[in-house]
């Protein structure tokens, strides 16, 4: 009882990426690995498929999404469900790497997930985390990173909103006593946060909505509600919570942390008690990037997360770490109808008299100047020819006849149009 | 009964990738990346997983290499064995897609095959290929691509070693009349080449090991032992075999094709009767690249497969196409312990005596001006922070104290240490 469909579809939740998707993605791929780089993170690729006890016990409830299968001898592999797991399993098995262990990972993760959901079932994920360091600097890097590679990528206007782990745990005792979960608090904070986000409620009605009494909404909003410059508003807090050892802690561990920023980087920072982040793996400072204009939630996170290898498999050691969400960066840019300027764009290059052996000299010689060329054989008119050009977003094409052509198309680069014309005289 | 070392392993046949081997093939991905652009090619991502009737009835004896799972709504999946049957399955879906269509695929591909003979279960494929052109330019372009992309690399002296089909069925008819399975032949000649490749025996004996009697040896040894630059060799076929309608056709499109070629690209081309390459699907014209004094089989491949489309599930359209083989490149990068050198080398940055602050913000214009930088706020003496730096290959290093300091370890472009000081002293 085959579908003959079937044979033409791709299984739901998982996508074919072309076009200006994919140069988009691309964009966006390059800086992000070249900005990992230029922070001295090293590439680390691992197999896609790990052996399964491998993820066994480590993502809860998230463990019924895991792909399983098996191999022809027998044993039991799932694809892999995120990039963590699978370092914490690879420091365990090279302890002769030296701390800092500085790694990134940009790779496909795998989730048979609700796809109605709009979840999507593969994703790419793009992690950079560092092993190994206590030290507060190796935070305020990772802001440092998060605010350079969104401008690097082209926002204009963007925030990386900053908070801590010890701080929601502070604020969660105004309410509750000490005798709360701090996981209940997280969750009503995060989804009441989402919510603002997406414009949906304001924050008040967020909370009470996910789970708050009236009363306990009244109580904490004037705190998560604090306005001011990043130091300011960590100074109004303390003297508001001035009791909290927790909340000392954690003022004082992002006092020092923005202590360390340059100021343009400071400049794009803000407090937000009301950030959260989903994960509850957190011990330190959580941090995500919002892009102004593009309501489609965050295109950054992370934090420190001091437990999460040993819970991982590997051993206990302090660690530090950020993702950029591939696709909301590709959403917002799309928001934005945001499309890079592309440095080395290509030229379409025919002939309409078929002058096949001339037209190829001219391509090698086009490409033996850094240039990147298509050849298309088929296409002899001008109307064919710029029609195809067109199609695949190329600025200009060359005719070859008895003379070289150049038809421009579109706005290009002045340097990219002398290029041209210094290899059609040459 | 849970074996505990399993959580610390990886699946056989399956690696991490990392350090030395990581850089080479970062290396070698992103000039293949930008040739295939360069050439007009866009890249295609398909799902990593495909509807197991997507991968059904293509492959042969292959189908039991499959490896196959189930997701939660109970669907027959299969992990991707190529980048040729998705890529019909999405030519199959995108019928308004304009030819000629370029696409490349850098991706996983998943064999369950038999790790012991040194196969891997899971290898990164670079496959391009070009859809809809029969003429013989866009054949003429692929080896072109082929000889930039060896140069490119750094490969100082190298090999494409062409041939076509029908010589290939010409010369069987010599020793079988037209009454031979071609597969037979090409499976001996092609075992008999592999085993010259790796200087294990000559090509006579080499085709008497693998089936060939000692007469019919004795009777293709001077046709496939013609020497002489490619057109003069050519020649020489054409006279010996004036009967062979087969050898006619072949000889034809390969003169058509070398009268394409730029001198230098010519200057690298061999004519070679012994080419036969494994997979059976070839129509016309086949290559592949070999790297002098690296004597470990081609490290790319191709041809044309004006059959393989419909084959794989599409409708019937010429393609033609290549895929260099990224594990025999860093090998061949590892044999002739060809280490490039690194434009834009990574420069560590420590403090002696805890200048956090004053080594951040200098860290953070070195970026900005373009330089990759690692910051370790672990090390604090030179020799310390000397073995981390040499054990990542970084060049040099800056001591920040009351003054920067720059170190230099080893060799260093001119240009590095230029940026480096203006840096330092703005």
């Amino acid at each position: 009882m085959e579908n003959p469909s079937l044979r033409t579809s791709i299984p739901s939740g998982m996508v074919d990426i072309f076009g200006e998707r994919m140069r988009r993605r691309q964009y966006a791929l390059s800086i992000i690995e070249e900005l990992y780089t230029s922070f001295g993170y090293e590439s680390l690729q691992t197999p896609s498929v790990e052996n399964a006890i491998v993820f066994d016990g480590h993502h809860g409830a998230g463990e019924k999404l895991l792909f399983k299968l098996k191999d022809a001898g027998g044993n039991d592999l799932v694809l892999r469900y995120d990039m963590t797991v699978p370092l914490a399993r690879f420091m365990a098995m090279h302890p002769e790497l030296k701390r800092p262990f500085k790694r990134f990972q940009i790779a496909q993760a795998f989730r048979d997930d609700e796809v109605d959901r709009g979840h999507f079932r593969e994703f790419t994920q793009c992690d950079a985390d560092v092993i190994g360091v206590n030290n507060l600097s190796a935070d305020a890097e990772v802001i440092m990173m998060a605010d350079l590679g969104l401008k690097r990528i082209g926002f204009k206007s963007y925030t990386i909103r900053i908070s801590h782990r010890s701080i929601l745990t502070g604020i969660a005792d105004v309410i509750c006593g000490q005798n709360h979960d701090i996981k209940w608090f997280q969750e009503i904070l995060d989804k009441a946060d989402a919510e603002v986000k997406k414009g949906k409620m304001n924050l008040r009605d967020g909370l009470v909505a996910n789970g708050l009494s009236e009363s306990q909404a009244d109580e904490i909003f004037p705190i998560l509600n604090l306005s001011g410059e990043p130091m300011v508003k960590l100074e109004l807090l303390w003297k508001k919570l001035l009791g909290s050892l927790a909340v000392q802690k954690g003022v004082h561990e992002l006092k020092q942390i923005l202590s360390y920023l340059p100021d343009d980087v400071y400049a794009n920072v803000a407090i937000d008690f009301t950030l959260a982040r989903g994960a509850n793996y957190y011990t330190g400072f959580i941090l995500e990037g919002v892009v102004s204009d593009a309501p489609i939630g965050a295109v950054l996170g992370g934090g420190r997360y001091d437990d999460l290898l040993a819970a991982a498999g590997g051993k206990k050691e302090p660690a530090v770490g950020m993702a950029f969400g591939l696709d909301r960066i590709i959403t917002a840019m799309e928001v934005l109808d945001f499309s890079p300027m592309v440095k080395n764009p290509t030229l379409l290059v025919f002939t309409e008299d078929g002058e096949m052996k001339k037209a190829l000299d001219l391509v090698h010689r086009l490409r033996q100047c850094g240039l990147s060329v298509d050849f298309n054989p088929m296409v002899l008119k001008d109307d064919d020819a710029s029609n195809y050009a067109e199609g695949r977003g190329y600025p200009a094409m060359v005719r070859v006849g008895e003379r070289f052509n150049f038809i421009q198309l579109k706005e290009c680069l002045h340097a990219f149009k002398r290029k041209v014309m210094e290899a059609l005289s040459s």
